[in-house]
């Protein structure tokens, strides 16, 4: 394998491959970067131009996609016949455009997101988004997998960074709400550790209320059984009441309150909280709604 | 037992009190609603009184607490000796005055939340919290157990209450990402099912970094090793544009950069997301902070 790029995410990455005792070849422009590398027994590319040649698997993780541009550009002939692995963080349209490049070389490409910090890279638990190649993921799963568990997004190269985008941001939004709930009953002196053990058991069946509201999303159809949008919105006023009472901030309850209310006064206080999209998706024609 | 108040959830505790093969008696102001549950085995009380008198352990699941009271209060002598379980919906102020008047009228009281929508009651899995008598839930802990897991919170009437707000709050939040991201990944065709089934197992990993963050809101330390806030708004740029790129509404991502902005601005940009609990607590002294 190569890793072009040891910043603390190449490192881990490069680290990985040399735990699982994958021969590993490392470039980073600053070269003292890959010295600790060096010592776990990796092999210090003096070039880019090198760096590519010792492995049909080439991983990139840089700062952004210019970066990548600039680094490979140069050496783009020697893409030929080889996998490129690009792990930076950018758009859906700067990957699919990275695709369509590497493509025009003759390389093959995937476009992945590492959904861990680098701690947690070569954890088997860890997902790692890959889209723009199946059967190349297929053919370079045994040593993908050791970064973490490979998960195919298909053949979009765009889509491993618009879930990366999705998932920080739901990831935002749990931090978000959990951190308000924090603060909340940490007024009445309940410890963080506390308030947040509760919590983690109770994401679990959100997660269970998630996956049947997406079947609705997917059938455009939102019966409301066993908790209307209705019912939400009058216990938001408990959480409001609470929070005002302790001085804890209410930007995000007043917020999700807010987008209940738009899917209220469309006429859908009747319907399950999966009708909320309609009011992320507001700029666009709505789907599978008689709004 | 006796179940005092049958609305959805209320037919469905007592419907779990006779699976489980408990005599159970029950009592409705509309007593219609109690037919299908006399079906089930259950024995109509005709009256409040008749309902208290019939069992040690009464169970009470109304509107709101104004409801509890007009119910309970002609029949308060009654309750002496027995144990009043309250889970109905209301402050933790309510609950506290609750729990006082109860213990003025000689009777135990616990107050409860059911964190689960009525098709989950009965499930092992499903969190029932309490709190107010801790060594009453434990005599009753048999009993209560068949509604749903007992989690015990204290001593303090007060926590179910605001836990169960805290949590809808984490629950709201958590519906908010991830319809923001079913709408953005949505936008390029991704099926809601697919999304989902992703951010089902992201929730675990950000369920192992609310851990790690508790523990450091506790010791009021941040240390930004991993990810600090500063990275993450660089981040969340790309989540913003690609919902500018396919018009989903960003309001909700730009109040989590709003947020994480405010613990830039006050110099912490170095720590980890969990110093964004500041923005939640501002009204109040900052606990464990310089700033």
């Amino acid at each position: 394998m190569t890793v072009i790029g040891l910043g603390q995410m190449g490192a881990a990455l490069a680290g990985a491959f040399l735990d699982a005792g994958h021969p590993t070849t490392v470039f980073n422009r600053t070269p003292e970067k890959a010295e600790p590398l060096v010592a776990r027994g990796a092999v210090r590319a003096a070039t880019v131009a090198e760096a590519v040649a010792a492995s049909g698997l080439v991983v990139v993780c840089v700062l952004d996609y210019p970066a990548v541009r600039d680094l490979l550009g140069p050496v783009a002939g020697a893409l030929r016949g080889r996998t490129l692995v690009n792990l930076t963080s950018g758009s859906p349209e700067q990957a699919r455009e990275e695709a369509a490049w590497a493509a025009g070389h003759g390389a093959g490409y995937l476009d992945g997101a590492v959904m861990t910090t680098p701690p947690g890279v070569g954890d088997s638990e860890s997902m790692i988004l890959y889209s723009g190649g199946p059967e190349l993921l297929a053919g370079h799963r045994a040593a993908l997998g050791v970064l973490g568990d490979p998960v195919d997004l298909g053949a979009d190269a765009g889509l491993a960074s618009l879930y990366d985008s999705g998932l920080l941001g739901l990831m935002w939004s749990v931090f978000g709400g959990w951190l308000h709930g924090t603060a909340l009953t940490g007024a009445d002196g309940v410890p963080a550790k506390e308030f947040t053990a509760v919590s983690v058991r109770w994401l679990r069946t959100v997660s269970w209320f998630l996956s049947t509201y997406a079947d609705q999303i997917d059938a455009g159809e939102y019966p409301g059984d066993d908790a209307t949008i209705d019912v939400q919105v009058a216990t938001v006023g408990h959480l409001l009441h609470a929070g005002e009472a302790r001085g804890i901030d209410g930007r995000l309850p007043r917020l999700h309150l807010e987008l209940m209310k738009e899917a209220v006064a469309a006429g859908h206080g009747g319907d399950s909280y999966a009708r909320v999209i309609d009011s992320f998706r507001k700029a666009r024609p709505s789907e599978g709604s008689g709004s």
